[in-house]
């Protein structure tokens, strides 16, 4: 059982539109920032031995407004690890409140054949520390 | 029964990133490309008369890569509207290929309340003509 | 003597920003958009071939405001060529108005070395037709 | 005599593009970070008072590149302050080397006549913190 993987973000001027908060398409940013840091970190994000992550669905729900200026905490667990599928959630929180949630399904790429691999036994090992099956 | 609302957006070089492809954030910025194009027309956007359109939730299936220099065809339907709610269900399209379908939650605001307001009966006539219930 | 580089861009509803127009960082990104695009068609932008254009030094004059929605055409020219450097002059225009004037220090890039290369006579020749020297 | 406004920003995963560095119009987005706080914090982004700042013209240096994983500092000083225009330059450093240089001539705008106002006397007050003569 492990704990989430937590990182912040600080809100651009040039994420907001012109409705006054942040656009909804850099929820999925925020989102984005805080997955690969985490696949990183795990050693998934490695084009240079023929190794990328790619994201497959993302179901995100929009709970709340984010605003310039401000701060996001990205909190990611692993909630499932398939044979070749990683599901990862995500929270986003603004000052104490959860702004959104995310669900993801990722795949590791063959950046050669362009085809999902099997999970490594290393790999689980590494993404097991943020493993959390309730969240 | 209606047709689907069809617009399109050039892909930009900034859209892509280090992995070589249009990052899958872009994705998103696509599909509200779309979506407020639709939204406009049908005189949901309106700040200056207090209302305004905000995303509820976001499915989106990553089906293929797009890539730089491209276009994107955006196709986008009305799929159910609800009381409060619009579904909106939506296809990137780049050489004839579908890179990614989305479902989407809309709701109308209340500017001033920032609350979701039930849809009006000309608002439901203006997108009738987008209805898609099979897309 | 030749003639404007001309190509155009949609304005996408997050370009916005909570001031209600374009956000400046906006002008940059449609600057290269078309810069890339002739950049592209002289087959100097060839990472495959270990070729890339990078840019040196930007100037860009702010002179009026765009807005959603709308398109922007973008006009580029090749105003001097060094022996290494491209200078690169641009206009954003949009509803017959001129929004901004670009000056742009191109040059191009051996990818392993990481070092500017003279440019060669067959890419003088291509960038030719794109030069006029009192735009 | 003043001192610099120091800020950082993390680079994002979807700042880098296909070349596999930081785009160059991300340099604006992250000095415009820079600019909007220093602004912010000297009360000159009010746009309830009918006042916003706007950027007239920018003169930027691209002199290194930017990788994603990192951070950025962000350092801003105001150069000169005219009757009704603010000069700002900025420095872009990562792992301890300058990526970037700029020179920004800034107004401040009555939000409803879209003209630029004087710099009013406690806005002058503020702003001399930051004064740096030969930045």
């Amino acid at each position: 059982m492990g704990a989430p993987y937590v990182t912040t973000q600080k809100i651009r001027f040039c994420d907001t539109d012109m409705l006054g908060h942040v656009n909804n398409s850099v929820y999925s940013v925020l989102l984005e920032a805080g997955r690969v840091e985490l696949v990183n970190e795990a050693g998934l994000l490695d084009p240079a031995n023929g190794f990328g992550v790619v994201i497959v669905r993302l179901e995100l729900d929009f709970i709340g407004e984010l605003n310039w200026p401000g701060e996001v905490t990205i909190e990611s667990v692993v909630y499932r690890l398939g044979t070749k599928s990683i599901q990862v959630r995500q929270r986003l929180i603004s000052n104490g409140t959860i702004a959104a949630k995310a669900h993801t399904v990722l795949a590791v790429l063959d950046m050669n054949t362009r085809k999902a691999v099997p999970l490594r036994d290393d790999w689980r090992k590494t993404l097991d520390q943020w493993v959390v099956e309730d969240f």
